[in-house]
């Protein structure tokens, strides 16, 4: 099957998709079989195109590389919005990176919902979307005999979800704890070095883990969200981010850091999800987590988590939660999943 | 498609794998689509009993945990040998699971030959032949159009080969390294606590770790073997066990656990595999590893791998490397792969 695919939304993430396809293109087709086809992109900013005979990857990175957008790209229709991209495209999968709205999930809900009802399957890291409807997703994809994969929402690229969902398959899992935020777990790992919470802030500013306002990191809400989309996606569940018991890390102190290490712990942003009979808990807030535990010796922005099943007890994976080659082979393992099933067929 | 399976070697491991399918039945079915019929048991002690109507998982279990074995079965044919087993029944797949022979494979790599001859696929936990011929067992498997899946043969069910393989699809793999052997790591453990390795040696017989010979473990053979298949199953290497610089954990003194400690470091059995260019070097040692590296602070009988990617830099997987249900959920997460597989075409 050949994967003729709009990419709605062209910042970091699908930048990164497509400069992994422009290099990977003849091994992805010899390795994995893919037979993948650029034929729009369409972003407000950056510039929308599409051609009908497939845009040419090289061509569209180069072009970012010397103006920053596509707007010079050679041929094709120009400036068709992302609606009529997913609709009126002869394209059969929709890669959704807009921006993320937990509140309303839009324009990205907008872009799925429409994407499946045209029987276009979905890859996207846009969290808003499945934090808010994933079960209402997943039936329309199913009703029109598509998918709609979305690795990346947790832990960007670091198998999280296909892994709980597929590599666990046959296993009970009854806790998913993890350290989900890179930025909050950076400002701690500075702590522990000595540094006063504004300094680490500020630090990771400089280094662009943190936003100018931290809000969304700091008080815990991106963790939050990812903690709605383990809880519905991985356990079942059906809880939204108003069920989350939620703290963040500006009330740790220096000494509450100390005091932790000196009994052999560390203070950690713990995401989590318990299920209890048929009842899903969920939370996010410092924790002390003994220094024995794979968590705990997490440090700096690597995410991590620990998922506790019925057959192999717990299960730890490591990796990074953010960045743009990252988060690009987040939606490129989704479609090499996608490619497998179609494949053998 | 319905899954006729014969089990040929009735230890453990696939003894684990019909406890887990007798309890999960109709969750596996609901869940994950899996029709599955165990039709027949071939073990040269523990019986062997094949029915053309399906065999009873609950009577088989109830049966094993009165008896210790299967002979009393009410119904079907007694006493066919392995290969008839494999050849002669209506089955569509084979679990391997007789012992390891990591000289010659045998009895395992004939039947898992005669199995993919006869068109059935298999799935084994058998490290021996997939360590001599892997490359001719999957050749074989594409050749009559079936599957061959071992999950099992590395860190049990802890998701390792598949995670390598499917999870980070596209990713790049110039590395692994892992600690793959449980019984050293606990003993290299119980060092650092301060027992000395021949009291730490005889803790490990007595927990039931390590064997009454622990040459395979302590001397770094089965450590080598996995390393062998990681390197051409993870790497596209064609390696054996000969290849391997191989160095057990025998030489090792409780000073020199001390020291590494004192220089904030821990020693492991690592395992590794590194690719540069087109060659491959494998190896198994111990090693000083930072408390900083995510294996350092991988205790007791546990083991893990780190994989060095190019799109997400390091992915390290923490997990169980042993244990009947353990081993038994490596086997059916195989199985649910397969069934995804055949149940999209």
């Amino acid at each position: 099957m050949k994967w003729k695919t709009a990419v709605i939304g062209f910042g970091n993430v699908s930048q990164g998709l497509v400069r992994i396809l422009a290099s990977k293109k003849e091994m992805l087709k010899e390795k994995y079989g893919l037979d993948f086809q650029l034929m729009a992109i369409s972003d407000p900013v950056k510039g929308s195109v599409y051609d009908k005979n497939g845009l040419d990857l090289a061509k569209i990175v180069e072009l970012l590389e010397r103006t920053g957008n596509i707007k010079g790209y050679p041929t094709g229709v120009k400036n068709l919005d992302s609606i009529k991209t997913i609709k009126e495209t002869d394209t059969n999968l929709i890669v959704e990176t807009t921006p993320t709205n937990v509140k309303t999930g839009e324009p990205g809900l907008t872009h799925m919902k429409t994407a499946l009802q045209s029987k276009k399957s979905v890859v996207t890291t846009n969290k808003g979307p499945i934090a808010l409807a994933y079960p209402e997703l997943k039936k329309l994809a199913e009703e029109n005999g598509v998918y709609i994969r979305f690795e990346g929402t947790v832990l960007s690229g670091t198998p999280s979800l296909n892994l709980a969902l597929e590599a666990l398959a046959g296993c009970s899992i009854s806790k998913v704890q993890g350290i989900v935020n890179g930025t909050t777990n950076f400002i701690l790992t500075k702590m522990e070095e000595g540094k006063a919470y504004e300094d680490a802030l500020k630090e990771a500013q400089e280094l662009g883990y943190a936003e100018t306002d931290p809000t969304a990191d700091v008080e815990g809400w991106d963790a939050a969200v990812k903690t709605v989309i383990m809880a519905n996606v991985v356990m079942g569940g059906n809880v939204t981010i108003g069920d989350i018991h939620r703290k963040g890390i500006t009330g740790i102190a220096l000494e509450d850091v100390r005091k932790a290490k000196e009994n052999n712990k560390r203070i950690k942003l713990i995401a989590e999800v318990v299920k209890e009979g048929d009842k899903i808990n969920v939370s996010v807030s410092p924790k002390e987590v003994p220094l024995t535990h794979p968590l705990a010796n997490v440090m700096n922005a690597i995410n991590a988590l620990t998922f506790t099943t019925d057959h192999l007890g717990d299960i730890t994976i490591i990796g990074p939660g953010a960045g743009r080659v990252e988060t690009g082979q987040a939606l490129l393992s989704d479609i090499l999943a996608l490619n497998k099933l179609f494949r053998s067929s």
